[in-house]
């Protein structure tokens, strides 16, 4: 029983956080420096991108968290600190002013930096905002953090779960921030878990790489599978359930927490993609392997023409058709079958491949709704894959025709 | 030598064409049927579309040409004649009525639909059509049959070359369509060549793979592999030069011939993209393989978030080094050097994979052009490819987002 409750980073026992402007952005009502620290250590884990093209950060995360422990989060917005000659340097420098400011460790921080590539990152900001940071660190902080990490996100992502292992009440919380260049493999964006389960780095790790397959890893805003992303999770341990240290039951009920947390935060940042009116979900059922079911389930949430029809609300399920066909898996064409689905209704538009007589009026009444459904039964097998996507508008071309000025 | 001479497909000796507007669409200005017929049998050869989803009138061209011969091209605008249940029943009713009309067998014919999938066609207005069709046949008609194959197009597509072989003066010319739907792997369009050079199927068939691998198949718009491309020549023979029945150097002046022709048209079609303002180039070297340097030029031609930078004129080549890091090869990010090139002038920005100083004013200047070139160099080994594509703008979720009504 995994339930949503109120909160983000801090609902779990013993995290605070904090965000501040300090400065590495211009407009000074935008934070652009969070924090996250535990009380006790935590037991960590991390994914990353997979672009060979990846920030200074996750060089020095990587290997603070080499030993499966952290205490603490430090990230900025505004830059990425990729590309850059003296990016490694600057990240670890970040880590030991923030580890100073504390008391802690140098190698007890995740680092993480989001923004534009290739712009030297000025630490004097950093260095300046760092009391002040400490100094806001609360058990209500997590909003603020959550603000801070964002760029063009237009809401701020923060959930939290609870459940029970072996009798004690756990939860589970997060922020994440992606809205642009964001495309499956662990691309993405940020996202930072905290939990007062307690679990063993390498069970935390097993954990995670099981979640971000079916979640993170089915999103895509733009194709473009970005340089820094990061999802790192963080246990305390201070929700005092046995620990875990092998795949038992609670480790079954670990995992369904951080997947219905993980699956939350995928549509939420899948409906704020930059420029995105509308969250697009492409659920694939009836095929041969689960590899064909997430490649085509993704083709169609990538297609860039599928978006703009859905911007559209037109029922232009050809382009649908046309996407699975380029999926590169092998599919029976001959018995696709395509609906759309939303709060207006559903419909059925493509049956055994070929086009079926449908009423536009009803197709127009479910398209114009925010959250859409594209249902693809390939009735030719028992394996299926949910895609999460969003429509390309406008406003995705406005955002990213002049980011850096 | 391969000289650029004016005219299309009808520049050859012994072909004629025609365009007319017989009803397919509903907009009576714009004509929807286009054929093109050679006075003697040809040579044949043509490559498709690689996706699963496939146009019937492929199915029916590749049947009819099996035999390496061919008379003639029909070919309507409006709809695609793709993912309906009698799809190649019409295919073959297109021919048969084509071939009735001119006195030809079916099976000369290579036929092709674009436009709108899983819209059923309507046979009347073709049948009814075809009598003009027939009698407006014309040795000037190039630019007529260029017109109606146009969908979102805005410009016609029709080039020519003149080129010798063994003394015998050959000339080759094509229209083409393409731009929407537009994707490497031979996705992105129709394209209709015609020659007199007198070449076997054989050797024909050999020197449009060769070329299309590196021009159809180097072109972007927008990512979606369309289902019905096609590219289809027609050899008359008419120019009496030595039949090529082997890799000679006179088939390699013919291949020189098909190459320069296509680069052209992929250029003009990349330009003409849906909603494009401007003809964006990525040219890579120092490839440690030509594999490399295909997928690292392809990477950033189809990158979205390169695509909106080069709309709004925006240096951002973060993302250029973004694309290459995701491009699903082995490069050393620490090699890369980055230019931008246009009228406007040539400028650094990027250089042993780090930012380099530059002038904004200046890349400023370069990037407002109509004709961007993104010079990547590997600094890795030898090899080289150009990838063709366009800028992502307003237009092009305009034109895509209602497309069918």
């Amino acid at each position: 029983m995994v339930k949503f409750i109120n909160g983000g980073v801090t609902a779990p026992k013993g995290f605070k956080a904090s965000g501040v402007h300090c400065g590495i952005r211009k407009n000074k009502t935008k934070k652009d420096l969070a924090l996250i620290v535990s009380e006790k250590e935590c037991d960590a884990a991390a994914v990353y991108t997979q672009n060979l093209v990846y920030g200074a950060p996750i060089t020095v995360t990587r290997n603070n968290i080499a030993d499966g422990k952290a205490r603490a989060v430090i990230c900025n917005s505004g830059i990425a600190n990729t590309c850059n000659a003296d990016g490694v340097e600057k990240a670890e420098l970040m880590c030991s002013l923030a580890a100073d400011a504390l008391n802690l460790k140098p190698t007890d921080f995740v680092v993480a930096s989001t923004g534009v590539i290739g712009k030297p990152i000025d630490i004097e900001p950093i260095k300046n905002g760092l009391p002040q940071l400490v100094s806001e660190l609360s058990e209500n902080g997590s909003s603020d953090a959550a603000e801070a990490i964002m760029t063009t996100d237009t809401v701020k992502k923060e959930f939290a779960v609870e459940f029970t292992l072996g009798g004690k009440v756990c939860k589970m919380g997060a922020i994440s921030k992606g809205s642009g260049m964001i495309h499956p493999n662990m691309a993405t964006m940020l996202c930072f878990i905290t939990t007062d389960a307690n679990i063993d780095s390498k069970m935390l790790k097993s954990a995670l790489l099981e979640v971000v397959d079916d979640s993170f890893n089915m999103l895509s805003i733009d194709g473009d599978t970005s340089t820094n992303d990061t999802v790192a999770v963080l246990a305390s341990g201070m929700a005092e359930n046995e620990r875990i240290t092998n795949k038992n039951a609670d480790y079954d009920t670990f995992v369904s927490a951080l997947a219905a947390l993980s699956e939350k935060l995928v549509k939420v940042m899948a409906k704020d993609g930059e420029g995105a009116t509308k969250l697009v979900e492409c659920q694939v059922e009836g095929a041969k392997t689960e590899e064909i079911a997430k490649a085509s389930a993704k083709a169609v949430i990538c297609s860039s023409l599928v978006k703009a029809a859905m911007f559209g609300a037109d029922a232009n399920w050809g382009r649908i058709l046309c996407a699975l066909g380029y999926a590169g898996v092998e599919i029976d064409v001959n018995k696709v079958e395509v609906r759309f689905k939303s709060e207006g209704g559903e419909i059925l538009v493509c049956q055994n491949g070929v086009g079926v007589e449908f009423s536009e009026e009803l197709a127009k009444e479910i398209l114009v709704k925010d959250e859409i459904y594209i249902l693809v039964n390939l009735n030719d097998g028992e394996f299926g894959a949910k895609a999460y996507g969003c429509d390309l508008t406008y406003d995705y071309v406005k955002i990213n025709g002049d980011y850096r000025t």
